[in-house]
């Protein structure tokens, strides 16, 4: 397929207008000269922008259908998550008279292949996206598009990148912080962090939540931030290994995971310690529930409202302050017997 | 909104013909002489049997899209299921160029009401239903109105209602049987059941497969059967309960379960005991590979695919031989730690 499709500048340049003129002939073409709507129509027609941002707008009815990509299942135990979001949303887009329509892609490139597949035949209104992270191709492409879509997912830019789309997304720094605090109340000291290699935004993000509470509290400086903490793969004998190292090396009363599977490995573990470790899990999944662990619990329902609300925004013509549609969410922390007072 | 559209039948008798001839216009034309084919067409037309069943299968282009009822995320362990099935099914139906629209519903009613508005506004080839039980009000509503349609679950009819439409199910009672087989094979001789309150069919089905095998191993008349079995409602803490009953009334060596969850319940009493319960659980959820649990796997993949393949067949026009229509798989059961000899 062609990659090259012309952007809304190309069009704008073709009719010798403003990009926000051509904006306006998609939006609120009621603001229009009518010769300049026409011509900027002519125009779009002309560069064969059809069946894609710009053409898809012009169109009197809407498909009322959002497309979302379904990651594949992990065997983990985290994959709820996206699930729970996925039902949320359908519930959101259904009251609202939408449709989900799901795909699958092997990598962002095949997302954006089916992006393009399916604004041609099945006429898509707008995309959600999960799963974002830095440098992330799809969003640039949405964007160049002129396709509104909404991600469940800071785009983790750096400070001299854009960071222009909508998005939802949850502070997960916060929901580690909580933790942290909670076993501080409980009396812990020496409270470990078990989570991902480096490199992942989602699990920086956790750590860098529990790091800083460690700090606040005056509990560890750079050096013992560094020892207290473990980086390995998510899975539960991951966090079973990387329990047995942080006992054997640091001894703390405590850790906090990045994950419920880390966490079920760190439970295991330290259920055969003289004096239990205290530990918490990330994303209250059912087995956080089943197995009385306290996890960090995502507003999931919140958060697919909310990113449907956004997507409705633009779809709806509205430009709204950039602020506005970035919003980050609150986590709780839902306390069960997994902490405890240190033995 | 109408419920009383014209069926197959009722276009036969408008357009004096067989319900065969019927049959054979929607799905196979070139087979019908030229003036029949008008004669039947009309007789749609007149009968307002417009973007419905009939109607739908004149269009030359077709919408590749099957819709599928998202149903409520459960607090247990046992929903993955679904989302498993479900995930598999958007990857069959994608690899074969088809989509899946997702949609909710309160119940049957809601989801009949679903069917009809999805059919108008998005113009969908086919229905994927889950959760099928006695007297369901659906797949009777979808065969009258001659929609494509399978369903995961058999229709659990008696022997004197009609067993027509196409489904796939995983043979649960195969599942329980296999898990008293192992327990057998391990020196087990007082194998307990938790299962649910009697009618619910996928629950009495599995609670048969369990006493079948205790019978055929000679290890329970129907006297010991009601007293080494247990029935609740899902969840771990109601499995709990029932571990601990049948402990201090029946002292089993192990138990098999209806579900995760209630093996989870039955894990946790079990631990506690001077000699540990062996426990099997159903559905291979996550939870079951995180706590070691030994469980029945559903081969939920095939399932998807051949869900897909038996509606494709439906849309492509094939009739097929009924029985072929009706695929009852076989589960396996994943061996972990949770059971082991008894000491």
């Amino acid at each position: 397929m062609d990659n090259t499709r012309p952007t809304l500048e190309v069009v704008a340049r073709r009719a010798g207008v403003s990009r926000q003129t051509v904006s306006n002939v998609l939006n609120s073409p009621h603001v229009v000269r009518a010769e300049t709507l026409e011509r900027v129509q002519a125009a779009i027609v002309e560069l064969g922008y059809h069946l894609n941002g710009a053409a898809r707008q012009l169109r009197t009815r809407r498909s009322q259908i959002l497309g979302l990509r379904l990651q594949p299942v992990e065997d983990g135990i985290n994959g709820a998550v996206l699930d729970r979001f996925l039902h949320a949303l359908t519930e959101r887009a259904q009251s609202r008279g939408y449709r989900i329509m799901l795909f699958t892609a092997a990598d962002d490139r095949g997302e954006i292949t089916s992006y393009r597949e399916l604004l041609d035949s099945a006429d898509l209104d707008a995309f959600v996206l999960t799963g974002t992270h830095h440098g992330d191709e799809r969003t640039r492409w949405l964007t160049e598009n002129a396709i509104p879509f909404v991600t469940f997912g800071r785009p983790w830019v750096t400070d001299d990148e854009p960071d222009e789309h909508s998005w939802v997304d949850v502070d997960g720094a916060a929901g580690t912080r909580a933790a942290v605090e909670h076993l501080v109340a409980q009396g812990h000291s020496r409270i470990g962090f078990i989570g991902w290699e480096a490199g992942s935004d989602v699990g920086d993000d956790r750590r860098a939540g529990w790091a800083r509470a460690m700090q606040a509290a005056g509990l560890a400086d750079d050096a013992g931030l560094e020892r207290l903490s473990s980086a390995v793969n998510d899975g539960v004998r991951q966090g079973a290994q990387a329990t047995e190292r942080l006992l054997a090396d640091e001894s703390p009363t405590a850790v906090v995971c990045a994950s419920d599977s880390l966490a079920l490995g760190a439970v295991t573990v330290g259920r055969g310690q003289q004096s239990p470790l205290a530990v918490v899990g990330f994303d209250d999944t059912p087995v956080a529930a089943a197995i009385g662990l306290t996890s960090v619990a995502q507003p999931l329902s919140e958060a697919a409202a909310r990113a449907f609300d956004l997507v409705m925004r633009q779809i709806g013509g509205g430009d709204g302050d950039a602020a506005d549609s970035h919003i980050l969410l609150a986590p709780h922390l839902v306390v069960r017997q997994s902490t405890h007072r240190p033995a």
